[in-house]
């Protein structure tokens, strides 16, 4: 074998592709190990109740910016995006531990703050904060957080689980994340070029708070079990959705088509986006850090799902192995993952 | 109240401090969740067999220098650090997560050799990787690791756990990981002094494996169930005997005396010890990072345990609640926690 001498960098592959590298080689040897990396959290199964378990890592620069995120709304959310992920399993979330590594630069009471948020999380989706690990770092601050949740092994619902002709929906709405981030970013540039310039964020209410103190979709896990909705595939929007709309592909062994019409954007998103000269589409399709989910459904459940006021049914599953964005009559343009590629 | 005005530092309460301060008013609405933060693993009922979860993170440049840990070892220690966990609570590790945030100065080659001590790891101690996280970070690396391991609820046993007269025993051998970390950073210095002179490591291997490739000791766990030891109190020692021996008692409302002469030192760390001039009792009470077992037995175990060769015997737990190292007849010297303080 012939190996190119030059080390390949991060930014060369980036974050999926290291992914991929790191983990093509895994075999689980545990019977109790259902599932492992591949989907939103892995599964162990522990006789009539399994456990799902996930963990996210934010990092201070990459993933947050404490120029505009609060501490205790970053505390919230570093608590939320796991829950999410539970949620994207269809179980229910019940124990958290959340490890932070923070500098000294930080005073104990934004420390508190952080915690406040974290502690005020666990009480909105009713989890348990368990265990732990804080530690001191030369620089900065990560958190790192594991949920871990709790579904009988047949109502666990997998990326991989889509069906021919299943309608694809999607909860709430898409792109509002990414504009409130671009807002956030744009007064962020204003002030450190000028200091006696105060940050305009009025107006945009609706956009910060889906980027600053977004919400998982515990409603619709729970819409899922009191109306009995059979779901085929699930998956959060963390990446974006047509990053997810791949993974859901890619897993199910399927295609798709989805209408850009019919993919929910808010008004709010809108606006900004024209604002900022941006297609409100292109930032609900690649935007991320929605915390939607995105799931499918059999021809059978229409009725339920067209009745339900906050899920869109955006296009079907098809064949052809391709995520499509139908543009015309008969025509389509192949959607790529975006996601987020933070090297 | 009257608040001091002043914020308090990060460096001013310390991490055990901080743990506290940020943990002190947690309640656990779950019943499932049977035990939180406080041991060395939080307790998950999950009917027959309980989960213990527990997570660590370790930082760039305040838990490893990549001067002189190899990426491979430092892969393996991460891992090895969770099991270690989860063998205190007398249960078996069965799968772990790794979440990693790592800067653009690493080469995919130098994340890969991470990655080859974690699947060596994961071999050793038969756990299945089944999640986690990849994500960047501006600066250094920073490494969280979560392990789930399995026991039967009455087969756990807590820091909380000792009884009057029982005997305190101590597996393996003390101080060998902190001397080894000593000649380490001795070198280091040197070598950033005068780059042209090689570090000098001939001679010490044994405190350098204690320092950069230890182990979890699951033959001691192993040895439990077989030889059907009776385990009152377990716990790890990562921070310290000293320290470790202060959590039993205060967790278990008692107290402790141990006698110096019978806390075992290995020949290697009592020699490095006398060449920097240190006392290698204080290397072996504060030192850390050992990874042995530290448990008490009822005094009707002692002849299993005295016969079983790689377990001494260093003390028994007292009423006083004080941790008391015997100097003297009669005389004592109270124990104080010096672990490690990162901040």
């Amino acid at each position: 074998m012939i190996k190119d001498k030059t080390p390949i960098s991060l930014s060369d592959i980036g974050e999926f592709g290291l992914i991929n590298q790191l983990t093509k080689n895994i075999k689980l040897k545990h019977k109790t190990s259902l599932k492992g990396i591949g989907d939103d959290a892995a599964v162990i199964d522990c006789g009539d109740i399994c456990r799902v378990i996930t963990t996210d890592m934010l990092t201070e620069g990459i993933h947050f910016n404490l120029m505009y995120s609060p501490m205790k709304h970053l505390g919230y959310k570093s608590v939320m995006v796991n829950v999410s992920d539970v949620y994207a399993m269809n179980a229910i979330p019940k124990q958290i531990t959340v490890s932070i590594s923070v500098s000294s630069k930080f005073s104990i009471e934004a420390i508190e703050e952080l915690y406040e948020g974290i502690h005020l999380a666990c009480e909105t989706y009713d989890v348990d904060l368990i265990g732990g690990d804080t530690v001191s770092s030369l620089t900065g601050l990560t958190i790192s957080v594991t949920a871990i949740g709790e579904a009988k092994k047949e109502e666990i619902k997998y990326r991989s689980g889509a069906k021919l002709n299943d309608l694809i929906c999607v909860s709430g709405n898409l792109g509002g994340a990414y504009m409130g981030l671009q807002i956030l970013e744009r007064e962020k540039d204003i002030y450190e070029k000028d200091n006696s310039i105060q940050p305009q964020l009025e107006g945009y209410d609706y956009i910060l708070e889906r980027q600053l103190k977004p919400e998982a979709r515990k409603d619709i896990v729970e819409w899922f079990k009191a109306e009995n909705i059979k779901v085929n595939a699930l998956i959060d929007i963390s990446d974006g959705l047509s990053s997810e709309l791949i993974h859901i592909c890619k897993e199910s062994g399927k295609g798709c088509q989805i209408y850009p019409e019919k993919i929910p954007i808010d008004s709010a998103t809108t606006d900004a986006a024209k604002e900022l000269e941006l297609e409100d589409l292109v930032t609900a399709l690649h935007g991320g850090e929605d915390y939607e989910l995105l799931f499918t459904v059999p021809m059978s459940e229409y009725k339920k799902v067209n009745d339900f006021e906050g899920v869109s049914i955006i296009g079907n599953i098809t064949e052809s192995g391709k995520a499509v964005l139908v543009t015309g009559e008969g025509e389509g343009v192949e959607l790529v993952a975006q996601g987020w590629e933070g090297f």
